[in-house]
């Protein structure tokens, strides 16, 4: 527990949400409001625009544009997909970073991220240990997959949950309005965990959600979803909405949308999208019904309109809580949200050692899943419904968002 | 101009829009109010359900949930698409309509929906003419295509296009937010006129928007556009947005996501949709960047959540308005929307005769799109920045609108 004094740079990585700026608008109020915190820098692109010095000066921004962070999407920073080697196999960038640190007396380092980036997190912070530069490090979490360790739930994530259900119910709406059958393919984002892909659910708690659901943690068999589809329409007059994740895998492992696949990121995972499409043409086949398949593509993580008012003050106050704790001493750790017991719903903001935030992922338990595999159960509601309640979005200017306007001044030295 | 007195049934056809049920509301509230009007009828899925004798008594709904129909999106009553032959062709629909109409003293008919709609209203308007049944007939438009002939812009535009102009601002800060290549094409809605994929041009005008939009309107060439996004491209970090019309064509009249259609609907035209992976595949080709192909699908006209409270009111109103014509004595007519001369928007509601405005397409004007064909000018802007103000929405329950639920009493006789 170190109480430093010096500079603080945070910086956004991964894949955006629609609140990921609120964490920023946090962590800027708070470290531009501590005294120990004598420069504030956001860099351009997570750790690349540390690497290559190319950060901004937040102290220059105008307080209302950080207001307005709270409901403007995606990265006002720019984001980076951007994976450390092991600094025992290569320690170049971990020199650099130093280097950096120590040429504007950086104390404090915020990175704002999912798994991937809790793990260059981690090995940052560890380096700065060993490297004898005392800098205290803190995650601050991010992912609309919801699938980080140690957290009730992660920023980004109940704002990407609304979107999701509540355009599952205009869809659902929408593709029943002809007397006509009608097959609607809902494609959700989700790698490997469901979250995203199980707040359909709350849709079907309003009467008007998805009739079959599908996740990535059940393996996917194509034969039975074809009868599950069939068994549907022939008891709702040739109409099914189906919501599957761009995850779901066979049973040997091989994604569903796979075929599909043109390239890996850097991190190996291979790109997804357009699952949809492909159980889209097995349907029709199959039944010779009309289908039609959606992809709520980056809609689903973009649509600050329609963010959780919950979710965007949770996370505002994430990135408060990493600095306060960060000052107070604490390091090498990531804000995390516990929910407390009883009925109604409220969170506290603890810390997790970053180790255990890197690379884990949580899944959807397989007791919320029901046993036919095509649902979730009351206790998947009862504890994502409270993460989607309120509205708040920017102000609208000529019936359109005023999202925020950085002057991104470079940061000198 | 007969004043009549009997019952009214109104219906719903063609593809919904998210305010399409203001247009009900008001016609049942209004005709609910009205003396002449002995008994309110709601047809299942238009015409066809006019001529199953499957109508619901209006009468018997809770006002609050016709209250609520005015943010409910998709046609409460179920659409259809339905092509009525000639009656000089084959008059059997007619006179089964007649024998409806008889059975049931319907005295006034309300049809709500696009061109192929008021030809279908326009028919049966002559048709009733003819054979001596007095009934007075409105037409009352709808459509996000926006291309009906005579009305200043059409009910549904207006929140299909905020829905538009919001999420391509969205999308645009999440498309843009890695360092690296990135080509998004965003696909809308609109067969023949590109008033819809137009409506991105608002957000340009609030700095961000599309690079490049491509209407059905100008002549669709694969090799102007492909050197369109490069130039983007090599101007912006090799960033780009192309936002296309589901409908735009060739020289030769082909559409260019044709080889993509499977199948022809009832009235003719190519089912369409899938262009932007179509393009896709070729700027991926051509420049080797990444591409993205974004369909805003059923969401853009099932959105009501981000609908236009202008377009709400002023649907509500087409509706009374309908209801107060055909009262009056007024028939063959459809609802119109003629915009005041003067620097505030104001409209005031007209009627013009129903066989102008059948089957007539209206599409953009050439003058308001750029030279270059890919853009839209300052009077576009002026055009519809007006028709997307305001925010009116249904009340959340658990965080998630509460749509309105109709009783759906099947009326006898």
């Amino acid at each position: 527990m170190k109480n430093l004094k010096g500079a603080c740079i945070f910086a956004q990585s991964g894949g955006p949400t629609s609140v990921i700026n609120a964490s920023a608008a946090g962590v800027f109020t708070e470290a531009l409001a501590q005294k120990n915190i004598t420069a504030v820098y956001g860099a351009a692109h997570g750790i690349k625009g540390i690497l290559t010095e190319n950060f901004y000066d937040i102290g220059k921004e105008d307080k209302e544009e950080l207001e307005l962070l709270k409901y403007t999407p995606s990265s006002a920073l720019g984001s980076v997909r951007y994976k450390l080697k092991d600094a025992s196999v290569d320690d170049t960038d971990y020199k650099r970073l130093l280097e950096v640190f120590k040429k504007y007396d950086i104390r404090y380092f915020f990175y704002n991220g999912g798994n991937d980036s809790m793990d260059t997190c981690n090995k940052i912070s560890k380096y700065m240990a060993t490297s004898g530069w005392d800098c205290n490090v803190i995650g601050v979490p991010k992912t609309i997959d919801n699938d980080l360790y140690g957290t009730d739930h992660c920023p980004g994530y109940g704002s990407a949950a609304k979107y999701v259900a509540t355009t599952v119910m205009e869809v659902n709406l929408d593709a029943k309005v002809y007397d006509t059958g009608m097959v609607c393919i809902i494609e959700v984002m989700g790698r490997n965990a469901g979250w995203l892909t199980a707040s359909a659910a709350l849709a079907n708690y309003k009467g008007l959600g998805a009739d079959l659901i599908y996740l990535p943690e059940v393996p996917f068999d194509m034969d039975k979803f074809v009868a599950d589809v069939k068994d549907v329409c022939a008891k709702n007059n040739n109409k099914c909405i189906a919501v599957v994740s761009e995850g779901i895998k066979f049973a040997d492992g091989k994604y569903v949308g796979e075929f599909k696949a043109s390239a890996t990121d850097l991190f190996g995972h291979a790109q997804l999208g357009g699952v949809c499409n492909v159980l889209a043409s097995v349907v029709k086949e199959k039944t010779g019904l009309k289908v039609r398949g959606i992809e709520f593509s980056l809609m689903q993580r973009c649509a600050a309109h329609l963010a959780s008012k919950t979710d965007i003050e949770e996370t505002f106050r994430a990135g408060r809580e990493a600095v306060k704790a960060a000052v107070a001493g604490e390091t090498d750790k990531m804000v995390c949200y516990v929910r407390k017991e009883g009925k109604a719903y409220e969170i506290e903001y603890k810390l997790l050692p970053l180790e255990l935030a890197a690379n884990t992922e949580k899944q959807v338990p397989k007791e919320w899943i029901t046993a036919d595999g095509t649902g979730l159960t009351q206790d998947f509601v009862d504890y994502a419904l409270p993460l989607i309640q309120g509205d708040a979005k920017a102000p609208l200017v000529d019936g359109l968002p005023r999202f925020a306007k950085l002057k991104k001044v470079l940061a000198t030295k």
